[in-house]
């Protein structure tokens, strides 16, 4: 098992699984800037590493995380000092924009609370499960706030829009029944059953997919969510096809299942991904204005 | 109470939620341009008034809405005289397209009938609530027109691609439990209990949000919608929270929170929306061409 | 019946539906080259001819369709010689982007595996209907190559995200059932009911709806998918009822329902679509480039 140094969280690698865990059990895994950059300097070594195949994410002890630490109390979103000239970024926006980005897949194994951005962060993630114990919330509009996190991009996507208006709307907590009947979780599970299930999905990649393939296709399936046409995608998926069609793992793949046996797939995500990735422009940050010059609808 | 005076529909403000209610029983509540107009006034009104904290529309009678009345028989969407320069704007369009404006959730108690455009006038409301004696239909095919009112923007967000085309391909009138089963609604009720129910769901919005807040993120979410990479929602949720994370409202809805009390939010949807909103351009009406200069795909 | 000749598919109108069968049975119908021109020139002809109002694709024999025919074996998917230019176009997206464009309903009827193209051909379909026998599979990560055939914009749409990188990182197969809890299909029939169901589907219109309605509705619906504000289709729909409501079909529909007959639709598709469709700039395909310049994110 290979482990990092971190101070908010746990990094560790075993079969070919990273598991990261919120680590503050004492405070239900509240989040907190330090914790928000280990966890993008996490992923940033998960992509680098070859061999992390799939990366699940939970919390220490009985929480998955109960959003903004408010240690702070009524002056914790106060970021006028920190942020003079007015170009304040959300750091869990700054946490999902780099999960998005991710080329393994991401499973989210919600073992308690999930509150605010303790929520909001597992938008970007693949697939999310669910202990029976877990809770959840959107209540940024019971603390006066507004959803952030990118949220307003992510929870009507994964949800649909009608959903993510009533649990925005009303800030409720609400039980992992209540996350799987809209769609929030694909599934629940006891709570000494989650992780099990958490790597038996991460498994069921690792075991029988191509990693390059796999990254390829999770940039793919996200990015495309904002393409205004499907021949953005034929433009990529042909790109993408007349390249992987030549690799070795093409040939393996196709020659082990004409063989019926298990695959064993070379090419590495650190080295072998094509020249044409990443398509897409860079999309840097620039601040929304103060007072929009003639906005308005 | 308060009341205001339209002819079509009632304006109704109780426990800061309003009620629209469509008020022309003898015909199932069809749709007339005047309907049109009244209800876009009365968001209008909502909008403006900082008791209106959320929106239920239902109809008088036992109908929602008939959609458009057709007792002009076979001429009934014949526009060419009103509008002789070809700039026909569809009525249902600028009301759905008024609803996705506003700044207070909208809340759908469909009680009866809501066929044609009192089916799509439904689509950019928050959540649907139906009675058991609901019916619906996308009936536009049946009629030989199209279906209208934005909806070929909304429906598909709201219930998926193919629950969308099966609806309007067919023009099928369906029942409540097909609308909920394709998730055209949100919970199906008896007929008696339908109205208590969306004004339980108001109340849950009315006792424990800050209405900037709200106001707030329905516009995030609804406009998101339309954005092409989370980024955008990044830049927005960051000013946002910039903003808002040095309002009294958050300063309050933390404090309640750590004390274990209800909220008490002072800011105003009328007077404390920061000065960023609205952030985005306007997206003037501009008619389509009768034919396209050398179109085609 | 009317047949045409194709080697690899059978093309069959009866009732004013068209059946299009994959028709290589002794492969499980797995996909050619040949088989997508075939498929393209059919819906090509099923564009043009007014007595098909509606298309049921399914498979001969005990499959859908097997995806790729393999017997390539590991250089199936070399296109280097084919494409000297660098300029490869996906065969499985030049169909799924030929059924995009439509204006026909179109009903998949999966009687079997329906398994990589097999899978994502059927994506742009309207309804998806299966057999209790019907496999599925995603299986391209499996393969060493990608998902194809514009998947990376389809399937998040029609079934969300997390559910489309559930199948696609995992490219498992999986059953009839799985895909009808994921929203893949429609609903689930016995083997021998399957194409009774999707024939009583395809009835429904044909016997119901005006075609001209029901073309424009369809372009409308799959179009504002990649819509980024619904003004854009009020812009559409404003126009297509100030056409649609002075045609012959509107009279004829609104007088029917009045006079509670069915109605009698004499507008055609070949002849009386209005001057404004279609109202998009055409697409051309354009390959991507082998190394974006600075491309980056």
């Amino acid at each position: 098992m290979i482990v990092a140094e971190y101070s908010q969280i746990r990094y560790e690698v075993a079969d070919r699984v990273l598991t990261l865990t919120l680590d503050r059990p004492d405070r239900l895994n509240a989040f907190t800037g330090r914790m928000g950059e280990e966890l993008r300097d996490a992923f940033d070594r998960a992509d680098a590493d070859d061999d992390v195949r799939a990366v699940v994410v939970t919390g220490a002890g009985r929480g998955f995380c109960a959003g903004a630490d408010l240690g702070g109390g009524g002056s914790t979103f106060d970021y006028s000092q920190a942020n003079a000239d007015n170009a304040h970024r959300d750091s869990g926006g700054r946490l999902t924009l780099r999960i998005f980005e991710s080329t393994k897949p991401v499973i989210g194994a919600i073992n308690g609370p999930a509150v605010g951005v303790g929520a909001t962060m597992t938008l970007p993630m693949d697939v999310r499960l669910a202990s029976a114990d877990a809770r959840f919330g959107f209540v940024f509009t019971r603390r006066g706030i507004v959803p952030e996190a990118a949220s307003s991009w992510f929870l009507p996507r994964v949800v649909g829009i009608s959903r993510a208006m009533e649990w925005v709307s009303t800030g409720r907590v609400f039980d992992a029944e209540e996350a799987l009947r809209g769609g929030l979780v694909r599934s629940v599970h006891p709570a000494d059953e989650l992780l099990e299930a958490a790597y038996a999905l991460a498994a069921e990649i690792a075991d029988n997919t191509a990693p390059v393939s796999v990254a390829l296709a999770r940039q793919m399936m996200w990015r495309m969510l904002g393409a205004d046409h499907p021949i953005e995608a034929h433009r990529v998926d042909s790109r993408a096809m007349a390249e992987r069609g030549l690799s070795a793992d093409a040939a393996e793949g196709i020659e082990a299942f004409l063989q019926k046996r298990p695959a064993s797939f070379p090419d590495r995500v650190s080295a072998d991904v094509p020249a044409f990735y990443p398509w897409w422009p860079e999309r840097p940050f620039t601040p929304l204005p103060e007072r929009p010059a003639g906005a308005g609808d």
